[in-house]
Order: C-alpha cells, then sequence, then structure tokens
C-alpha cells in the first residue's frame, strides 16, 4: 500500500481485509515487525489522538517516528503554488514536503481546509500537492475534506460492537461555537454507506453536505446494498436508529461567511445530543463522536458518561487499525 | 506498582527498596527491560527535567515515549466537571485521559496548582480525577501539592552523598518574581521528615506552610524518628545545618492574590541564598535545590558555581529514580 | 569524536573519512550500531531539517532522541553570565545544558547569532559557554557563525554530483525581507574552500563578509591549493561558475542596525536568482540553497522547479553525513 488517503480507493472486501489484519495485530502483537523504520508525521493543525496514537502504534511496531508542526519550532510552511514569498512563510511545501519524505519510510499530513471556497476544499488541492511531492507512502491524517483513519477506526468500533451491516445509521450536526471543517462527516458518510448502512444525514437548514459528497455516498451504498438519505426532522431520522454518530461541522449555505454561519448557528443550539433524542431509537442504539467533543454544548454529559457512548473504543480503534495500515505500508 | 502519586503512599522501606532498584539499575543497565513499552508523557505546564529524564529512561530500558503538550500542537483540555465547554478548551479530560491511557503501557501527568483556593488545591482535586480516569500505571509528574519524582531523586542525592539520616535539613523559603506553587516544597518537607531528619521549615511571615502539610510532616517524622519545625528566624534555622534546600512559593497568607503576595514579598529580596547564610553551618553543608532557579534572584552565583551546590546531581537522580519506577510499573 | 562545532577543526582528510563514512552507512545500513544510545537536541530557534533528520538518523542506527525547545514547553533559557534573572527566562543555562547532557550520549544544540554585536557573534561567546558547560559529545547545530552539519552536507553533495575539486564555486547574497545570521554563508565559504575550490563571494556594498570570516577562508584555500575572492560584480562572479551557492544574510557595514538594512536591501530586490544570471556559467552548472528558502523572493520558481537544483539532495545529505558524526561520537 503506497496511499492511504480516502477510504473510497479501496473496495469493501479490502476495507474488511484491513480490518481483519489489525485484528490479528492486536490479539497477536508483532513487536519487530517495523523495527527500523521511520514514520514521519506533520501537523498543520491540532491533533491528540493522531498525534498520540501514531507515535504509540509505530513504537508497538518497533518502529519511530519524529514529528513535525509547522509554525511551532518550524517554519511555518507556504502551500501556495507560485507564491512570491515575502510573509510569514519561511518555506514551500515544495521543499519541505519531499526533504520530509526523503528522511522516513512513511510520512503522515494533517491539513485542514481553508474554509474559505467550498469547490477549491473539495477538491482537495493542497492534498493532491502533497501526494505529487511524497515519494514515500502517504497517510492522510486529515484533509480538507476526509479523514480516513477515523472513518476505518469507526467502521471496526460497529464490527467489535456487532452493528449489522444493514443498520440505522444517523449522522447528525450539532452545535458547536464555530464552523468546523467537512471532513469527518464527508469520510463517515462515506464508511457508513461503503459498510452497506441505512444512513440518514440529520442537519438543520444551511447544513446540508454538499451534493458531490452525497453523490459519492450514494454509489458506495449501492454498490454495498445500503442506501443515503438526509433530511431535517431529526426525531423522524434517530426513529429505529441503531448509531447515533454526532458532528459538528460548517454551514454549506454560506460556506466560508463566518457571519452568516453565526446568525444561523445562534438558533440551533438545542442541537445538542441529550438522552431524549434516543426515545424512538433502536434498544441499545449507540452514540459515536470522532473527538474532541465539547461537553454540554455539541453533547450532553448524560450521554458521554451513559451506555450509549463508545467514543473511547472508537479512539483506541484509531491505534489499532492505524497499525494495520502502517504494516501494510511498511512491513518488507 | 499501579500509582506514583505521593511519596507518603509508600513505607520507607519501600522508598529505600525503590532507590535499592535505581542504584542496581545505574551500576548494571538493562537496556531491554521495557522493550515494546510505551510511556505517555501529558504536560499542562513546561518542563525540562521531567520532559527530558522520563524520554531518556525509558529509552535506557528499551522502551519509548510520547509526549502531549495540551494547548501546544494539541487542544486545550478541559477539566471542571459539568462544564458547558463553549470557552477556549475543546477537549475535556474525561475523553483526553482514557483514550491517551489506552494508546501506552503508563502515563506520567504534570498538572500544577490552580493557585486560587488553598482547600481546593490541597485537595488535588484534579489529580483525583485524572487518578479515576486512568486504567493504566500513573505517575505524577508534578501536581497541585506534590512532586514525588523530585523528592524521590532528592532522597537518592542525600544518601549517595552521605548526608546522615539524622541531619539537620532546612526547607528555607527563597524570593522569586512571583507567587510559585507549593507542590515542590510540601513534597521536600515530607521526604525530608519520612527519612528522619531534623527538619526545620524557615520562611518569612505570611508564607508558613498549611498546617495539613506540616502535620503530614510531623506524623512521617515521628514515624521515622526525626522531627519538623519552622521558623522565621533564618539564622537559627541554619545553625548547624547539614544540608539547605532553598525553594520559591507563594503567600499561603493571602493564597491567590497576587497584589497581596507581591506587597509582602516586596521586603523579601533578601532571601536570595549567599554563602553568608552558611557562616553557623554545618562543615560541608550541602546547597539543594529542584530547579529551575533564577540566578541572583533565589540564589547568588556564588552557591550555585561552588563546592556546596548539588543541583545537578539531583537533576540527575530524576532520570535514575523514574527508571525504577517504570521498572516497577512495567517489567513483566 | 567528543565535538563537531567546526569543520575547519578538521583536516580535508578527515572530513574525507568521514563522508567516507556517510557513504558506507548509506550502503551497508547499521540499523543496531547506537542501540541504547540516546541523543539530546536543544532548539533555541526553529528547524524542520535539522529537527528531523538528526531523529530520523538516530533511529537508523537503532539510538533514540529527545528534544527541548526553550520557551515552548520548556522554560525559557538564560545565557548571559551573572545575570540577575528577574526576567522572563525562568532557568540559566549553566543548570540547563550539564543537566540535559546528563541524560544522554551526545547533545545537539541550535542556537543563532543574537545579532546585534558583530565582534561578539564572531566570537561565539555562547556556543563557547555551551561547549564548557557540556561533559559529553556536542553537536553545533547552527551557531552564530557557523553550521558545520549543513557544510558537511553540502561538500558530500558536491562529491555525489562529481563536481570537480578545482570548480569555480560562487556564493552569492540574495534578497530576503530580514536581516539573517551569517552562519551558513561562513560555513560554506569555508567548506568550499577547504574543499580546495575556486571561491568567488558575490554580494552588494554593505554585505562583504567580515574580515576574520574572508582570511580564514583564504587561509584553507591556500593549504588546500584554491582561492577565496569577493565582488560585487555578480554577472563577472558567475562567468564559468560551476556552481551558485545562494544564500541571505544581513548588513555588515551596519551590523545589528535593521533600519539601516533595510533601506540597503530596499534596492537589492533584483538579487532574486534566475535562469538569467547562469547565461555565462559552465555548462550544467548547479544550484545550491541550504534551504528554507523564499520562492520569488531570495530564488525562482524557476530555478527551484528546474534541473540545476540540488537543494532536495543538500538536504537529505544532512541526514547522511550526521549519521556518520553520531557514529564516530557513539559506536562503542
Amino acid at each position: 500500500m503506497k496511499r492511504f488517503l480516502d477510504l473510497a480507493d479501496f473496495e469493501p472486501a479490502q476495507i474488511r481485509d484491513l480490518l481483519a489484519l489489525a485484528q490479528r495485530l492486536q490479539d497477536s502483537p508483532e513487536p519487530g515487525a517495523l523495527a527500523g523504520k521511520i514514520l514521519g508525521l506533520v501537523f498543520f493543525n491540532p491533533s491528540l489522538r493522531t498525534l498520540s496514537s501514531f507515535q504509540a502504534g509505530m513504537a508497538r511496531l518497533g518502529g519511530s517516528s519524529f514529528v513535525i508542526t509547522p509554525g511551532q519550532g518550524t517554519w511555518q510552511l507556504e502551500t501556495r503554488l507560485n507564491a512570491v514569498m515575502n510573509g510569514g512563510a519561511a518555506e514551500h511545501i515544495r521543499e519541505g514536503i519531499p526533504v520530509l519524505a526523503s528522511y522516513c519510510d512513511a510520512l503522515g499530513v494533517r491539513a485542514f481546509a481553508e474554509g474559505k471556497n467550498l469547490e477549491q476544499d473539495l477538491g482537495e488541492s493542497l492534498f493532491r500537492m502533497i501526494d505529487e511531492l511524497c515519494d514515500k507512502p502517504l497517510i492522510n491524517l486529515e484533509s480538507a475534506v476526509n479523514h480516513p483513519c477515523q472513518a476505518l477506526a469507526d467502521w471496526k468500533t460497529m464490527d467489535d460492537l456487532a452493528v449489522p451491516q444493514r443498520a440505522k445509521f444517523v449522522l447528525s450536526w450539532v452545535y458547536h461555537p464555530r464552523a468546523l471543517p467537512l471532513a469527518v462527516p464527508a469520510a463517515t458518510l462515506h464508511m457508513a454507506a461503503q459498510r452497506g448502512m441505512e444512513v440518514v444525514v440529520a442537519r438543520p437548514e444551511g447544513y446540508a453536505l454538499p451534493e458531490s459528497i452525497m453523490n459519492k455516498a450514494r454509489a458506495a451504498a449501492a454498490a454495498a446494498g445500503g442506501s443515503v438519505s438526509e433530511t431535517t426532522d431529526r426525531a423522524a431520522a434517530m426513529a429505529g436508529a441503531q448509531v447515533l454518530y454526532a458532528k459538528e461541522w460548517g454551514t454549506t449555505a454560506h460556506y466560508g461567511d463566518a457571519d452568516a454561519d453565526q446568525r444561523l448557528r445562534a438558533e440551533l443550539t438545542d442541537w445538542c445530543v441529550r438522552e431524549s433524542w434516543f426515545k424512538h431509537a433502536a434498544r441499545g442504539a449507540k452514540f459515536m463522536h470522532c473527538l474532541p467533543v465539547r461537553r454540554n454544548v455539541a453533547v450532553a454529559d448524560e450521554i458521554l458518561d451513559g451506555p450509549r457512548a463508545v467514543v473511547r473504543r472508537e479512539a483506541f480503534n484509531r491505534m489499532v487499525v492505524q497499525m494495520a495500515v502502517l504494516y501494510r505500508m511498511l512491513k518488507s
């Protein structure tokens, strides 16, 4: 495996195969598998789980990591092509990425969406550039509209919990003080569709996911025998749901317009998940979230501290599935 | 060993046993003892010695580490129970700590006192919460009122230097531009008491250590055959002293009141250790400090560059004793 | 090897020997050579290549590293002798450096020039103090006026490309929005002189390299059978050049005077390397730069993206030659 950039690049069978490898490595550790291998990790944006789980996972396989955080201990990196670099950035990724790639055996990069122009973010122009610049195996640690490591961990979490393939999976928008990127909702939607689930996206007016993302998920659902639909009716969505996956994201109706987004979301503070949301859900319905989560803003304590929440397992599975990705990329 | 949170949790015999292990590992390295083991290190506050000595010690035993610094490359973490998280913190330690613990084999956490409410800081409420959230071995890298790694290193330093058990040990307040936490003075006092020394706390009016801390030390001294007293008379304290341990801390008379503290300490700039302090001390009396230390503010160059100072040895012993703690926790 | 501070401390034969070791380790990896060894890395200033290549190189030899960044996660460190430390710095390097050295088997330190007083920076007073304080092998990761790791990597890069020993090597000043240190130009000049090349320094009025640096290079050139000259005539310098090494630096005529420097450099924005510079250069002339580089400010895209640029190879060779330095220092 030379690239792990989007779950959509893999067939469901390949994903199940990767998950089986993850389980095998969990059950039968191979502490020397990646001895001498080096993972480079570049974080243009903050991280807790990705930062620690990749370093821990690499170490569990006998390998090493180094971390680069542009602007913190390292120069700010320019990403625009043909830029006249007389601003804050001292180095261009056209130098930075190939140089870092030359020091390691695989490179992981996190670069969130710019959040100004929707078409541009949907086009993943920055990650495409990084992809071209990196001649080593490359892992997407969250790009403008993707987060395949999270999606793979979430798939495994549902497998671990024996959530049926055809179960009803609700991806619901939840409140947050600010507009967040589309990466996790897009990746989650596609993952659930690809797994063959009955997926419903519940979101307020103004927060519909972009049509290209919906269409890509619909195609995956069709291939896998599932379905994708969307609604503003939260209660209807939750009826019979076996999984509620909550996520915060910014308005797509006024993408990149922080003021318009604030006006819209000011009315939406009741999109904070509480136990009452589950009144007509399936018995034992689970609550998922990729973390970090703002307690009592996006999700109430009663949910996160209650028996439905499987968020810690999702987070633990980040390390588990990433070890499988690293193993596929680097095991000689 | 599942917890290393407070030297007071251990009997003196257990501590001497741990110090013997530290010496054994120093004399006969075991470079593969913790192969494949992973230490997670979480720093809510700055560090030099702890950050580097734990990573180095873990590596010397064949293990690995990762470092998380909330607010620097990682989300700010909320610590208040039931908080409505609409401020700067994106994640709660109720998620953060269990997730990080799930990636590693032992977790170390540094979280200084809030410094507003004395009872609350004395209660170690934050560290108690972290303790409950962490299902892996846990190490206190300095909490509100404790710093057991420093205390253990200081105990070993006195053993290395053959400072007698019954020696006179002066813990003296020294000047600093700002109020610093009580963690080191509290831990140092208890360590010297537990070692059975004749401990005198010298501090100006307004800087008495809290009664609960004094009482806990008195009990330890009684059990070990030593004593604990306190005075504002620095010269009397220093008479016959074999060890002077200098430390900066904030007023307890007006705890959390920065202005009142400033007014008090403005008169106390002569509490800067100089050679003249040792006029009536025992021959060859030693000078100790946990570092970092402000030269010519808390302690004069002539002391730190002179033969009394054993501060570098104390710092080196941080790594040595921490290796014993890690070994006890993680060696299969 | 106990010190790697300045290429001038080594005979050309010793350098060639070190480069041969670098090549040998590249061709025949020794993944266990430094097992159990620990490298401490201290960065007073930002880094991308040094930070990652030292960690990666150490890991490729089986060793470990830790990173300390004063002011970021670690206390600010005072460097002035006899300072009364009532400002921002909580710790002095007189404590910090020996303590860090005591945790590791070799220490690397980056500390740029203060950039205020030329004589003081030329005297390397800070690095001399660090040198005295460190009782472990010490590596200069870029000091006030030196950067031996970069110089060694550049020497190897020219060897890799079969640039003849007697080739014409132009070190040219290029534009940058701010005054940068003299470390790389000084180290580069000396390296090319020591390699026996025909070295020409091309720089505008006001940007002559200090006489002591020029004289040191002239002596090295004389010993190696090469030459060193300087000119403000860029075109003349480039005639027949086989290598153009571009570098930004601050005025020496008004050293430490940011305003005067700005007035001078405001007229010099055409010192941005373009293909036209190579009109009368030797066939196949190469372009070198230590990175980071500001595209279209110091060097045009057409150069960095074209066939002359060997900057990525220079950066890769940083890791390669540093592994040889570490091997010499730490291999038992």
